[in-house]
């Protein structure tokens, strides 16, 4: 007999074991290490007029499936009214058998507004009452929101330029948002610094000379001026880096050489591709030691390809749909830049690392790589899972694509060290993402335990699901 | 307790509502709009002599797996007599286990002559008399086979330069087999045209000049002589056009480059790689254009590197079973060649285009790249699926993989709006692989609502299971 | 309701056909065709002291494990007492939910030690008294474990200059372990004869120069002494021959370029990787020749990155733990490679060839492309599985990586000819790896029956898995 649809008791969980791991691990806080949420809008509290504006306003993944739909782009980023945007996302997901997206969208119907039933076009209007009602109340502003979901701290995005005035303003409590329990960390992507190629680095790099008052004409002085804002972060609270690579870029080269590269770009002469890896290997490796001296976890996040329709570009922007799952050959490339930075950062070998790729094919030749970098000199050498395994996100967040990375995970290296999962989201009502995590994990880990393969110790298996869903990132990050 | 072997109710449907849709599914006409079929076997309405005959004359599935059951040549596409083929054959089946061939053949076997004991040594000289005298029935007769397995159209895979006699023959009521209700539609596969460094290209082109009426002097007369072609295919019904590629070339260059290396191949000089890619190049972005202002779909299939037993290509020529699954990287130049296309059909953007990889590790780039052109400009626009995940075919067309087809493409795009399975067959006999690919579906599908990751709405999964089954074909080609 | 823990008579068999189909399996011998055991070890008879040396002591599966645990190098390689290192593998082995290390210890516990209680903090201290009183009887000697695990070869790994003095003196019977039933084959593996660019590759040659008896000056001379050692090995019962690669090398050049390169090495002058994959191609080319003559089997294996770990590989040294997955393109250097060996082997064609990766994307390049060179022209042309798709091994070899790599063997190939397991193990523990691989084989195939996809003849069954345990090795390999 077919299960009750998306059950909340049930739902993904095949076993009783996976059923009642899941109970624990629900009890768990959110620890959201990565998203892209808006501080401004976090600390004017933020309350969402519709379910349009909460779900299409910034969501590029359910606008491609708008597209996918045929969907005519007024009704996507265009100028159509809220309403008629709303119904065609609803006419969507009704075809979205088999999507994360379909999960992801009822999951907030039940979590947020208590409603059970699909949505379709027939069910749309009254759901869009009954919904934005809600929408109005304390209990679903962004406090409200952090509170009803137990989000314990929150990963911002944050570029070395910006000033965190909002991230300030709510640690002091002066926001309008006013004191919350959930921490707004920013989290430090000097991506710009690093893509030496783009039509704009030398205004970039301008900027960069303001904000960290360093007269920039070296790269190493650029790594100067990253190192003042990296501890600015820091005194308000970073414990991430981030960066996003198309590739794993590794070329080695004399400084002499990267000097001149430099030098090229910042007077807007066009950099070859190889001498463009050059000087993002050093400034990565650079940059890793600078984390690991202050025990600042580095993320690395590659296999994306973006931008890749050029009319739409022009339409609609950068981070509108159009980005896809690269697939460069990677492990040489990633063992050669780890382990220079292993060289490199004399006192301290590699900072806490976490290597995500976009692309699944690139898990065994990382979950491998990453083996042979674990332990280390520094105190960080006593930390299980020091380099991480990335969490499948963007396009792998779905339920085959976190089976495949805590399968692999687990047979390759340590899924009980595992920090989890983040949202990575540009929404507020993302959370329930995490949701979906954590059932997988359960249903994954209580398989194992139901079939022999792990002994049925409730005890420890709960402490395993929690640790994944809270502890593990919280000593990981804190 | 095990289950009966092949069972027609239960075969590969593992839960009630599985069983139920497919139901729904096996009641769908098929549209199997990619195939190898000969068009004058059809228009003769030939009759098949034999069960060797039948299954292989021309099957190089079937002969790759007689040579690693280290069956001698002669028994395989040599001077063997035709019984003790079939019984090199029937010893071959019974080692393999797990194999798609052995679904097939008991498929057929089931199908076509009623016989539900397994083909063994041992069974078959019995299956050979009994499936034999059926063969010389009308019921097996090409025309009895369209319509004893509800073949709404078939798809031949043509050259432009092809008189399309058959074609004509059959569409006219003029052919052998009379009047029929299957469409037997030409696809144009203009793949000389675009092998620039093929030893015989320049008297290919000869050729094409000659079909055309065009002095073909330059790529641009190329095109022109296929535009022509194309239209004559269109005027015997053609909807779909077809491109093999070993990888997705992407070179972008001058047009006087071009045509210098287009010089250099009709001398009979050697063109070399780059040259040859941004020839094709040019020549695909251009007839991109061509299709999608004429609404004629573009298959794109890659990843297979052919050929690869010289001694074998010497001894039994093309397409007998020395192809490969190739793997090299594609996310880049598959983005670029669809942006170029978008960007160059100034009234169109992209035609309808499947893209097809025979190696799973292009899902994931494949997936996202098509999202990224999903949409668009024309009335096309309003197509659900625009851009497809090519179905999993020829070394993927097994279990495992056409599920793993489907789960990616419902991951990451819409897979109820999937044009779904063609067969890529050159033997009459292989419609079954349909069943196989709507059992699989509807096994997918109807897990997914067992299991409450979607509602178990009968109505709407069978509207589903049908498109996916023939409705969406039928919508997208005609 | 959960199933015990590792129930021998149930772990990883789900279904009744699964669970009589591995009773079969159970009882064939194992044909252990490729590890690293000692040879001076197996002709002591070594007694292994404590179950710290039993495990710890060479094996690097291990110690990437208690890296990624955070413990310090003291405990993994370093000097710390065995206990110590005991009690720190206990603690890991907590930690590896999921890792197929947490397996194979506790099948090892099980099958030597009769304990069933999982590893431990707690339990360890008992374990540890209990499982050392036992190694030290003549049933856990390296001959008692031979006896009573039931193993009919054992294919050690050695360099062509070694003098195979233990491998004669078990065969004749003069070593301490005096008269066996195991088979101790040496394996033929000249990797440090095609390794032309690294440091020590002239003096390399020089000690093949005096193990051959023949004066190295070209790259003919290496093949004429390789020729030479190949058939000393022959004398003492080789069949198999095995190459370790990083990637597959294929570069054509003349005869005279490939003994430039082969000079300029030889008097310490560096190589380009061109330069060295055209004289691994040449030295490749002609030992398929040589063993293809001889009916030895050629096993190459690829996609690994090694020593990625510069800092440790000075303080650990090679094979500790820092290899990685290589994830180079494959199929076009692969399938030229066959080619040109099937092409230049005038008499013979290939050899029998396993082609291993330890990347899984490469599987439908290896499966389809080894599928256009199966048969041949030699009286190997009439054995099934001639080329075979490697075993799923080293970072392959747990549960998901064996069934994938089974899979795929099944639905492009012909799964019931597969030589099945080799454990590629430094350990004498560690045979349960075969019973591993055995209950994970008769899972899918007896799954396979049990759901209808192939007739629940047991007879039939139980001769699949029978051979691919054991007879399938056997007719292979002798």
């Amino acid at each position: 007999m077919a299960k009750v649809f998306m059950d909340s008791e049930s739902f993904l969980l095949e076993t009783q074991t996976a059923v009642n791991l899941y109970k624990a691990a629900k009890e768990e806080p959110v620890y959201d290490y990565h998203c892209h949420l808006n501080p401004s809008e976090i600390a004017q509290n933020r309350q969402m007029p519709n379910l349009a504006d909460a779900w299409l306003s910034g969501d590029h993944y359910k606008w491609r499936m708008m597209r996918a739909m045929g969907i005519d782009e007024k009704y996507i980023t265009g100028g159509a009214p809220d309403y008629e945007k709303y119904l065609s996302w609803a006419r969507t997901v009704e075809s979205l058998i088999g999507n994360p997206l379909y999960h992801w969208t009822h999951l907030e119907l039940q979590r947020y507004f208590d409603i059970t039933q699909p949505l379709t076009e027939k069910s749309a209007p009254e759901i869009w009452e009954k919904a934005n009602a809600l929408l109005q109340t304390p209990q679903l502003s962004v406090k409200g929101i952090f509170e009803k979901m137990n989000i314990h701290a929150v990963g911002t995005t944050d570029d070395p330029v910006d000033t965190l005035e909002h991230h300030r303003a709510i640690a002091d409590g002066s926001a309008p948002i006013g004191k919350i329990d959930t921490k707004i960390i920013p989290s430090f992507r000097p991506d710009k610094a690093l893509d030496i190629n783009a039509f704009d680095f030398a205004k970039y790099i301008e900027s960069l000379s303001a904000a960290s008052g360093i007269n920039i004409k070296t790269p190493d002085d650029v790594i100067a001026a990253l190192e003042i804002r990296l501890d600015y972060f820091i005194s308000l609270g970073c414990s991430l880096s981030d960066h996003g690579l198309e590739y794993v870029p590794f070329y080695e080269t004399s400084v002499k050489n990267v000097e001149k590269s430099f030098r090229k770009a910042m007077t807007g002469k066009s950099v070859s591709i190889v001498e463009a890896d050059a000087y993002k290997t050093m400034m990565l490796v650079s940059l890793a030691c600078l984390y690991a001296k202050r025990g600042i976890v580095m993320q690395l996040h590659f296999a994306c390809i973006r931008n890749i329709n050029t009319k739409m570009l022009f339409n609609t922007g950068i981070n509108t749909g159009f980005d896809a799952v690269n697939d460069r050959i990677t492990a040489g490339s990633l063992a050669a830049l780890l382990d220079l930075m292993e060289l490199e950062c004399n006192d301290t070998g590699l900072p806490k690392t976490i290597l995500y790729s976009l692309n699944p094919k690139d898990y065994y030749p990382i979950a491998t790589i990453m083996g042979g970098f674990q332990g280390g000199r520094s105190e960080q050498a006593s930390c299980a899972g020091k380099i991480q395994l990335g969490s499948a996100w963007w396009f792998c967040d779905h339920k085959d694509g976190m089976e495949e990375q805590m399968r692999v995970l687990a047979s390759l290296g340590m899924l009980s060290s595992f920090v989890g999962m983040l949202t990575d989201s540009r929404s507020f009502l993302s959370y329930p993402r995490h949701e979906y995590f954590r059932r997988i994990m359960c249903n994954l880990i209580g398989g194992w335990a139901e079939n022999g393969e792990y002994p049925a110790d409730m005890q420890k298996l709960e402490k395993i699901v929690r640790d994944i869903s809270f502890g593990n990132a919280k000593k990981y990050f804190e």
